[in-house]
């Protein structure tokens, strides 16, 4: 069960190691990836090719799916699964539409006008991973924002299946978000194509996506060897509850358990205002830990997790902000008065009735979060992830008048005769 | 001067090479900033003092100038100059205060309402260059945005002069953002000192600001070692300068040479409609650059510029988007018609009247931006590099019985049973 700290006693140390993330713990495989980036900046599509034979187990004539390909999977789902699939994709598509907004132009000296535009980044590549889960929510949580931000070119990259092909649940996201090709490769192999480009891959200019361990390192690594840029560093996804006396014990363990359940190295982290409510969780941990059908990996990551028991809420919001949760849920009746006490979180779930598998899927919030600690400087992927704001100015024969001695004067103090000369030569001419 | 190339008989090869840019030439410095790196992290002060020793050769007896010492230094200036940095300080000020805005909240079904709210990030660091120039204009711009976005904690550190004090510039640019420490640390050493916390120096979340190649190895590295992230990858500053015949040769050229004093790595790109333009620009750089103070390195910045003659704006604005330049002047009465072909730029200057200098300093853009097509993913700073989007949501028993069946379908499609069980129980207990 969860391991038990008391807030009041803990130094400054035990706090560092209880908020510290084990980032970057498999090193180890930097030199396999930097080598698969390597092969597939040299070689293109036939490394690929190799590759999803070793990796995949699958020979592929064509290294993607056309639309034809996508339509006849997308059929396959049953009626009530693509409904979810469109509730899902509306609700995402309403929450992310109003997050673009025009901006004033500034007038900050007669005649000089100053203002920004929002352009999309023109060329982006989302990785949807494959493997023990099929992801079609994180191909909507990357697509919508990726659309909605007019992105030219939207390259999808996601590891093939035994036969070739890709899951119906995506085929049908990528008929919603009317994408009508996806590339069939994998792992750091898929990162580095999208990033130097292939045959067949078109290069982008940023990647975005989850992925395994692999994924991760290529994506940090093609920022050093590359301009392609990425959404966010990632590590393992976490979650951290914050639970008083009016918490329904059965619903904190089980959104704990939904954290758990993502993989060995989640975290989930129990702040509760008192060791009996530790206890009550702890009870309801075991007895619904026993029919989950990824028990075992369930339970291997409930031992990364630990309950701290605090004084108050003020208590749990302190401790909330130094570990800078992924998802941060407010199991109590006051979640009302506590939101502008938070300052580091990736997203945040309010009440005792909203668990975080809504927000993963279906409330139309972004599930592309900063974990790690990185909610202390990240915010989610969102439209503004996919868009760049570029700025504008223009100044007029009085607003060089205006600001013309302030730049010369500058210029001089900084040594930069020719940044000065650039304004006189101007001053000179309209005089 | 500008080698010229032709934009018609540029083969796809060409305009990559033309296009690319010398990223991490100092790839060769990687070894001695990680042991700098690794040194402040082990050592934190006591080395901090032995490289200012070494490295700007003066003994510190503490690392730090408090409010008095600022004080003194910011009434040595003249009047003149701090009016100058008051003007500008005021017109970043104003152009960069509208860039907050709150979001409304959606409800994206009834009884599921979420929405974003802002929050800065508490502990920002501010690296603000010594050694040749003296950048007080770097401060504001990074200064400014921080104090409007509200961060808590403003680190800055600045290398120290021979006498162990700042210049007068800066120190009455501290006073104009209420700024009352500064730290005398510069280098790869003030980067670590950020990342990891010394006795001195606070540990900060987000670490901001220009740099010589070590500062700028210091900034990549820092990203896999700790959780402090950065403002964006640098590299040598750049200008693209489009001019037709309305152009006038002279501003230009001085356009050109004010981005070649920068430093011997600077690029400046002449995009022309005529080869009589380049001609005449040509003959405007020989005799502006003659009496240049920073003549030597101008020249030698000159050396890795060249002109591209087009046929017409519509293929230098083609030509423009795939440099995808830091700075973009446009130098013809056309501009106008232009900015919605702008797709890749930092900060774009426009008409015959509106030199990169004013932007540089004073007209109230940020001149922190996206350099070596950078721009194609990234955006300069501003307030929003300050802050972090936090997503919230709420949902009721209404909203619970609105989408809980399109989660329960969706997680049970993705094999997550505990996220489904986390709707189902909530279901179950409020039926």
């Amino acid at each position: 069960m969860l391991t038990t700290y008391d807030y009041g006693s803990l130094g400054r140390e035990d706090l560092q190691r209880l908020t510290a993330r084990n980032t970057d713990p498999n090193n180890t495989i930097q030199e396999v990836v930097h080598d698969i980036i390597q092969q597939v900046q040299k070689q293109g599509d036939s490394i690929l090719r190799d590759y999803a034979a070793k990796f995949d187990k699958v020979q592929l004539d064509k290294l993607y799916l056309d639309e034809q390909d996508i339509d006849e999977l997308a059929s396959t789902i049953h009626r009530d699964q693509q409904r979810a699939l469109e509730i899902a994709f509306q609700n995402i598509h309403r929450f992310h539409s109003i997050q673009l907004k025009r901006e004033r132009a500034v007038e900050t000296m007669p005649g000089v006008k100053c203002w920004r535009e929002i352009r999309p980044i023109e060329k982006v590549g989302l990785y949807i991973p494959g493997g023990s889960a099929v992801l079609p929510s994180t191909l909507l949580m990357l697509g919508i924002p990726a659309k909605i931000a007019g992105c030219k070119e939207i390259v999808v990259c996601s590891p093939p299946q035994a036969n070739g092909k890709i899951n119906g649940f995506v085929a049908y996201c990528l008929k919603l978000l009317k994408i009508n090709r996806i590339y069939l490769v994998g792992g750091a192999q898929a990162v580095a194509a999208m990033a130097f480009g292939t045959q067949t891959i078109p290069k982008v200019d940023k990647i975005f996506g989850p992925g395994n361990q692999f994924v991760t390192k290529a994506k940090s690594l093609i920022q050093g060897l590359t301009n392609c840029s990425i959404d966010m560093p990632a590590g393992p996804s976490e979650v951290l509850v914050i639970a008083d006396g009016s918490a329904t014990a059965a619903f904190v363990a089980a959104d704990l358990l939904a954290q758990a359940e993502h993989g060995v190295d989640s975290q989930a982290v129990l702040v509760a205002t008192s060791s009996e409510i530790v206890d009550r969780v702890n009870a309801e941990l075991a007895s619904q830990l026993e029919v989950l059908p990824r028990k075992a990996l369930a339970a291997k990551a409930m031992e990364n997790s630990y309950a701290v028991v605090v004084a108050n809420l003020e208590e749990a919001m302190q401790f909330s902000n130094e570990y800078a949760p992924e998802h941060l849920i407010l199991e109590t009746d006051q979640w009302e008065s506590l939101t502008r006490y938070i300052s580091n979180a990736g997203s945040v779930f309010l009440g005792h009735l909203t668990p975080e598998s809504a927000g993963d899927y279906a409330s139309g919030t972004n599930h592309t979060l900063p974990t790690s600690g990185y909610a202390r400087s990240y915010s989610g992927v969102s439209v503004d992830s996919f868009v760049k704001k570029i700025t504008f100015q223009h100044i007029n024969e009085t607003g060089l008048q205006q600001i013309g001695s302030t730049v010369e004067i500058l210029a001089e103090l900084e040594g930069l005769q020719a940044h000065k000369n650039a304004i006189s030569i101007r001053k000179s001419e309209t005089n």
